[in-house]
């Protein structure tokens, strides 16, 4: 997607194929900055500072960390050792240790002199396919939009909630792909974008996004959608998932199960856009079988911005001595989803067949 | 209720009746300091600046603004003038239209050596009259949370929305009276508190006076509510309101319609404390028939809150040249409320008989 009206991926080799470089997502939406990542160190940095996030893009991130590993050592121990070290900048990453494994399957077994360009080029590929997933399921999204679009014969308003932009992948993302897809097929459309508190993903890096690429938008308390809502001012509702179980419950940032409850007392269509891989098969009820992370209460009592003065501050919102609970995630049950929008097809009223017709 | 041990109400004479001394809002939660008003501009300034907030609070600052004004001058020249710069201060204030309304048509028939006194003290007449509405509803509003107690026999977890509490009015509050009164006998409980953006009344002012008078209490992102009710960590809602319509509709702070939705989801009990004021009988289909005031829109993108370096700054969360829509309120369909609290009595499952069975 653009930025100030150059395409840009998150992560690209340089001409040279020396390094990779990234945009630096900490300084994100106040400063635009790129890194330059020149060995499996600087990957590491990179992923552990959360310089890049978004699960999709950590996985490529870590496939990056090894090809520039290979690089500059192309034994057997410099594999194994960039493996763990890049396995360890964040543990529970699941697409993380996805990445690093398909590195590490495709690069152990060939010789020595080899393994420079072919893990070069194994990490482009698993870049290329990231985004040929998130182009497909900005096609098969857009179709909605353009049959809302049809229908109405006015801007379409699409409520959206924390970040599930090109931003936290490699490029158009999944929430905002079938926007993007759209609004570059001349579709007239507008963005609600939730804030998202306690991070604000959605204040920070989707206003900033849609800003860059020029997609209308307007930024909305994580209280509005409701009146939004009842009002006829949200024709569709697209979010993100981290997980989806089999029978189609999708846990997502915390809030997007009101948004869903909203979406459904008035009419509102809500749909959820996923690369398969998102879906765990060994999961049905969401609500009962998700655990949900309990994250520091600073990110709820503390908020940080950009000051008067030019400089990034943190600012505490809460009274001394009040204690703050922050789940990170919610379960949305398959009974309020409208629609699982995959690189296959959308899933309608999502059910366990519904979805195994799709990918089995 | 109290502050670090000590009774307070949010307004109340000094010792000699020569003025009246006031908490000073706009400092709080950080920094809690009082303010004398010596005047009736004092009381103009404070009502203007939004030293005093909170619907009650605001009718009885202009009501005791009218009764300094006859300390200093008991003509009928100055009465008018009091009368009209007080309701200049905030000219969409209903309340402090009723309050100063009242004072003027006491005042009025009186003779000028009768002023001083009288005024004096037909201002604490309505103070003490909030003091009693809010004190009743809490009565009523406790036997709901005794009962809980009762079949739970462990601690209470009540969420609320925004400050309705005793900050907003002389003492006691609407929602928070119920919590208070439960609390001072005795019953176990713990209150979730919607941190309530955009404006974070939540976070700051209710945290802050549950704190003080020793209530548990734990912040949360607004997104959380939908979570906590899933998982049976909620086992009451309780919020205010700023007008109820004759078949129960219910306009309060903007989110408040999303807890609702999840509280009727997962058959969490929602009631709306209020006084009968409140009840605006004109009015049928709250959705369609009350206007919902747009607000700046730097509430949205702006935050404040206390630095490292112990000063209060604004911090900026959005990216420039994005927008942001700030709508202060939704409506709760009657449909969702499980009982109104007033200070007669509580009507459940309410509508325009049942309100009408309280209160004609």
């Amino acid at each position: 997607m653009k930025i100030n009206n150059t395409p840009y991926r998150t992560i690209w080799p340089t001409a040279d194929n020396q390094a990779v470089e990234i945009i630096d997502q900490t300084k994100l939406p106040h400063i635009f900055t790129t890194l330059r990542l020149d060995t499996m160190h600087d990957a590491e940095r990179a992923i552990k500072d959360m310089e890049v996030r978004g699960a999709p893009l950590i996985g490529v991130t870590g496939a990056y960390g090894v090809a520039l590993a290979m690089c500059a050592d192309v034994s057997d121990a410099a594999l194994e050792e960039a493996c763990s070290v890049l396995l360890e900048a964040r543990p529970t990453a699941v697409n993380l240790r996805w990445g690093v494994e398909r590195m590490r399957a495709f690069l152990a077994p060939l010789t020595e002199s080899e393994r420079a360009a072919a893990g070069w080029q194994e990490a482009a590929r698993i870049a290329d396919e990231d985004v040929e997933i998130n182009a497909s399921i900005g096609r098969n999204g857009s179709k909605i939009i353009r049959s809302i679009y049809d229908n109405k014969n006015d801007v379409v308003n699409i409520l959206t909630h924390c970040n599930a932009g090109w931003l936290a992948t490699v490029d158009w993302g999944t929430a905002l792909a079938p926007i993007y897809t759209a609004f570059n097929a001349d579709i007239p459309l507008h963005v609600w974008v939730d804030e998202t508190r306690p991070r604000n993903q959605g204040a920070s890096l989707t206003a900033w996004e849609l800003g860059q690429h020029g997609v209308p938008h307007t930024v909305i308390a994580d209280n509005t959608g409701g009146h939004l809502m009842q009002h006829g001012m949200v024709d569709m509702v697209i979010v993100g998932t981290d997980r989806v179980t089999a029978r189609g419950d999708v846990c997502n940032k915390i809030g997007t199960y009101l948004k869903a409850l909203a979406a459904f007392d008035n009419d509102v269509p809500f749909y959820v856009a996923l690369p398969s891989p998102t879906i765990d098969w060994t999961l049905q009820d969401g609500i009962k079988e998700i655990p949900i992370e309990e994250r520091a209460a600073e990110e709820v009592t503390h908020i940080s911005g950009l000051c008067d003065d030019g400089l990034v501050r943190t600012v505490q919102v809460t009274p001394k001595g009040s204690n703050a609970a922050n789940f990170g995630f919610d379960v949305t049950p398959a009974r309020l989803v409208t629609g699982l929008i995959t690189e296959r097809g959308v899933a309608y009223q999502p059910d366990q067949q519904k979805l195994e017709a799709l990918f089995k």
